[in-house]
């Protein structure tokens, strides 16, 4: 009996056999995809690894760095964050060529939350990212991310890079006042203070701009594959960032013993060693403030949905664009991503994700396995146990232009006219988005963007096609109305309108509804199909049901058992036109 | 130059038709209907006018009192509504048998500000109404009533009847203590207090409901048409309300000379007299606050939607109900009702809108133009200058009999086992809007419904069906991907995913993306299709854009131009797969 009632029991079949595929190895092995590639790993895989490793580093120490900044974080929180992360991808990353680690997005996602209250709220958003990505990832709950779309997402880019280089404008001019929690509040303040713009800051900023831009150019056309001065032009230009942070430091430095002063302002006291291991931070002080645990989940309100999200859309977007055709374990990527963030958050990380520029230098150095995770990790090691007090003379301008050059490839510029071309609709949607990042905040743009799209959506399936087709024969007309798909609860009004109409255009017409293409409808729209059927009785109309499937007819009669004799079954409608019809028409 | 550019713009032409349209004589009237019919009254239709007014007014003022009373408002304010709103239905009402007022449900979402604010919040909710629904009807925004199904308007009526009966428990049984803001509220505090139970409190409101089924019943089988006694059942049925209540007056006058007091709770003072017209309350004083028009909306909340929303949705309901097949003007609907309720509110109304029960009443008594209004205003008009003096007598347990036995055919018990049958899914979103709508409040147990239902909307149409056919030749598999009616973004890395799959699950396929019946794809879905196309080209893939139409080509093709060899036309797929198909395959 109870085998029987398993059996038949499609749940309870789907649960079982979930179990049990949840501890087969081939289950373990896709859940921890270290233990497929590790075994496989070949001797000549690690000089690739150890490359693409090292140059990832010479990219992620210093945007680790920046990243920190742009949140409002102490420095060292970024390379914490690069750090745990990379550690955790290691193990859990099902793409080779993915690096994971904060990027300038989610900083700025986190900027306010900091700047308002304290740093324990850029490492509880990790943790609770990493926790809202998991349960998306164990409950495939991966689709949300879908109804971002794209004139959202751009318009969302296109605003945060803004908010980015907005925030940067007091650093890279070296103007005194806050910055912002928005687009319009930080280009307020800057226009407040420019009277405070630093000369040497400026020349410095814009230098190093200026450089990056040539190092990228330097580096066009060159292959690591190619010979020796074109494959090291290739590795210099990879390394710029780091480059132009070094020259930036060292000319600091040689102003600080020459003139004996500190003329530009400065990364200064970044932490040293390795994060202590601990819990997530459940309560807080702000101000005079202590603020529980529930206090800090209402002050990040949408925040606490809105940076999983973002970070679950980049991932996914890097996941996509690297793919190359195959197939993207997203499950395996959300578990990944989730539980670098938990764990990083116990390291006290900021919220992490993919990070497009460093994965596209990944995959360009070569990478083979996540194993070129490890050089990463290592360097990053180094760097927090020797290189501190070396980065403390990193100069601020120069970060400030390392980002903004950054933020130049956020931005999709080809999407304005695109759409002002073809759709004008999803133009508006995206300047809306736009408008409220810019005016708002990023969270609420996209909030604003996701919902637009959303009752646009609900408004078109409400307003269903519906072809009415009139056929006149000698004794009657006919007036067919198909039903196509599946009509939903909000198209049920719309649709009997239709119908009505349909059966006051011609006096001495039989309507048919056609079910032939109907795959479901609910029980409003089968409610309000009957009403049709008992008005137009009432009237001594004649209206058919024709081909609706068994499902459906039954939900009908359930609703009104008298319908029964008009329902009809024929294979073509017009051959068997007079056998529907009954004879007294 | 200016003709032909306002030629040429469909917008401007539209909207110079519509201003054009306006102000014809055939638009006046339409918005005006009693231009329409009052010409064209004949004489005879006076007789049957009043008679149905007359019921009408039986009913609607016992009616207006209790539901002022579940309100919590004093009990003029009931009948204020009904003659306010019943003078503008007059002018502006274009369903001759509708009757506005009061009704239960409004009234019970009214009393949570009442109770714990000041009556202003009613006649502010009247006014806010009002202009809701009017500006829903003059920009045609009628269509949002339709995304409340079925199960959801089921269940949160079954939840008002339930909360409506949980607030009269202290009337029926004369118990002591607070009703309270929602179902579980008024229940814990009559349990609280139930051993405050009045005996013959609970016997004549156990007698009223007794007698009021009774009386219905005694109706049945007899119409207006009918002989002498027959038709005497029948209006001394339709008067049942009237009849109660008088008799419950006469017990309470009775009692109150012989015994020389008054044992039973009775509905003291009502305002004398027509209602003063004056401005609705834009700031109100509850407590020792006193609140303005900001605080007073933030106040309402959710409720200044929801109130609206179920005001127009109960209108429609019942206009729909009445129309027989026949066309409604539902944008004039909302005109009258909103103007109802906007005049009303100067006239200390409360919210008001089609009355299911009374349209029935009005109905059923033969009722033939608007005009049947008018008598009933006349009567309310009379009551409010003569009777109020009588009406104090009415005894709170005969009113409380009235509104329970008025609830019992609210409900709709069948829906549980239609849905049970049919669909559980569904029969979920109706028990989790009564949970939500008892234990939190109907507005939100509405909303509640109303979010879930659109969440399993949008879910669904992310994930379309789509149905890949493989069609094996001599020479090569074919892969077809129909593309059907509209792909929206949510759907596009469904879809993406699809087309991946199958081409994964040949080496040697062919991709035909068919393209012969998709009218329409956004910009996402159009991103994603040059994805595929780009991804596959990498990998040596064919694949090839069937019939696509030019607008969705040309969106293609500003994504990416070097795809444009991918399009191809043939009129059959099949016929022409070799012709399709380049030469090297």
């Amino acid at each position: 009996m109870m085998t029987s009632d398993l059996e038949s029991n499609p749940c309870r079949k789907r649960v079982k056999k979930r179990i049990k595929n949840a501890c087969s190895v081939k289950t373990v092995k896709k859940r921890l995809p270290i233990l497929e590639w590790l075994p496989k790993y070949k001797t000549e895989y690690i000089i690739q690894d150890m490359i693409a490793g090292i140059t990832v580093a010479l990219t992620a120490i210093p945007q680790g760095i920046a990243y920190a900044l742009i949140a409002g974080l102490p420095p060292e929180h970024g390379l914490y964050a690069s750090l745990t992360s990379g550690v955790v991808y290691v193990f859990f990353g099902s793409c080779y060529n993915v690096t994971v680690g904060p990027t300038a997005i989610l900083a700025a996602m986190t900027a306010r939350y900091v700047s308002n209250y304290s740093t324990d709220f850029a490492i509880l958003a990790a943790f609770l990212s990493g926790l809202f990505i998991l349960f998306m990832g164990v409950f495939h709950l991966g689709f949300l991310v879908d109804f971002i779309s794209m004139p959202v997402i751009s318009g969302f880019t296109t605003a945060a890079a803004l908010q980015i280089a907005s925030s940067q404008l007091k650093s890279l001019f070296g103007t005194s006042g806050s910055s912002g929690n928005y687009f319009a509040e930080s280009v307020y303040n800057f226009a407040m203070n420019i009277r405070t713009v630093k000369l040497w800051e400026s020349v410095l900023g814009f230098s190093t701009i200026l450089m990056l831009i040539l190092l990228k150019k330097m580096g066009q056309g060159c292959k690591r594959t190619d010979g020796f001065i074109k494959r090291t032009r290739w590795f210099v230009s990879l390394c710029r960032n780091a480059i132009v942070v070094v020259i930036g430091m060292i000319i600091t430095y040689i102003l600080k013993v020459t003139l004996d002063s500190e003329p530009l302002s400065i990364t200064g006291d970044i932490g040293s060693g390795l994060p202590d291991f601990t819990w997530p931070p459940f309560s807080t002080t702000a101000g005079n403030e202590t603020l529980n645990f529930i206090d800090m989940l209402s002050v990040l309100g949408p925040g606490s949905v809105a940076i999983p999200l973002v970070a679950l859309f980049e991932s996914v977007a890097i996941a996509k664009a690297f793919a190359e055709g195959g197939r993207i374990d997203a499950t395996q990527e959300m578990i990944a991503i989730g539980l670098c963030n938990i764990i990083g958050s116990f390291g006290q990380s900021m919220p992490i994700t993919g990070s497009f520029a460093r994965t596209a230098l990944n995959h360009d150095s070569g990478v083979v396995t996540p194993a070129g995770g490890v050089t990463k990790v290592l360097l990053i090691i180094f760097a927090l146990t020797y290189l501190t007090s070396t980065f403390y003379y990193i100069p601020k301008a120069s970060l400030a232009g390392l980002i903004i050059t950054a933020l130049f490839t956020m931005i999709d510029y080809e999407i304005y006219g695109r759409l002002w071309k073809n759709s004008k609709r999803e133009l508006l949607v995206m300047l809306i988005t736009i408008v409220v990042c810019l005016f708002y905040g990023l969270e609420y743009g996209m909030l604003a963007g996701v919902i637009i799209e959303a009752c646009v959506l609900l408004y078109n399936v409400s307003q269903p096609t519906v072809n009415v087709n009139v056929i006149k024969t000698d004794k009657v007309a006919i007036t067919i109305v198909p039903l196509i798909d599946s009509v939903s609860y909000c198209a049920a009004e719309y649709v009997r309108k239709a119908i009505i109409k349909a059966s006051l255009n011609s006096s001495n017409t039989v309507i048919i509804i056609d079910g032939t293409n109907l795959k479901n409808m609910d029980f409003t729209v089968a409610s309000n199909l009957m009403l049709i059927v008992q008005d137009l009785e009432k009237k001594s109309r004649l209206i058919l049901l024709y081909n609706f499937n068994l499902g459906l007819k039954n939900l009908c009669l359930d609703i009104n058992p008298f319908a029964v004799h008009k329902f009809v079954h024929a294979s073509n409608i017009l051959d068997h036109v007079s056998e529907i019809l009954p004879n007294n028409i």
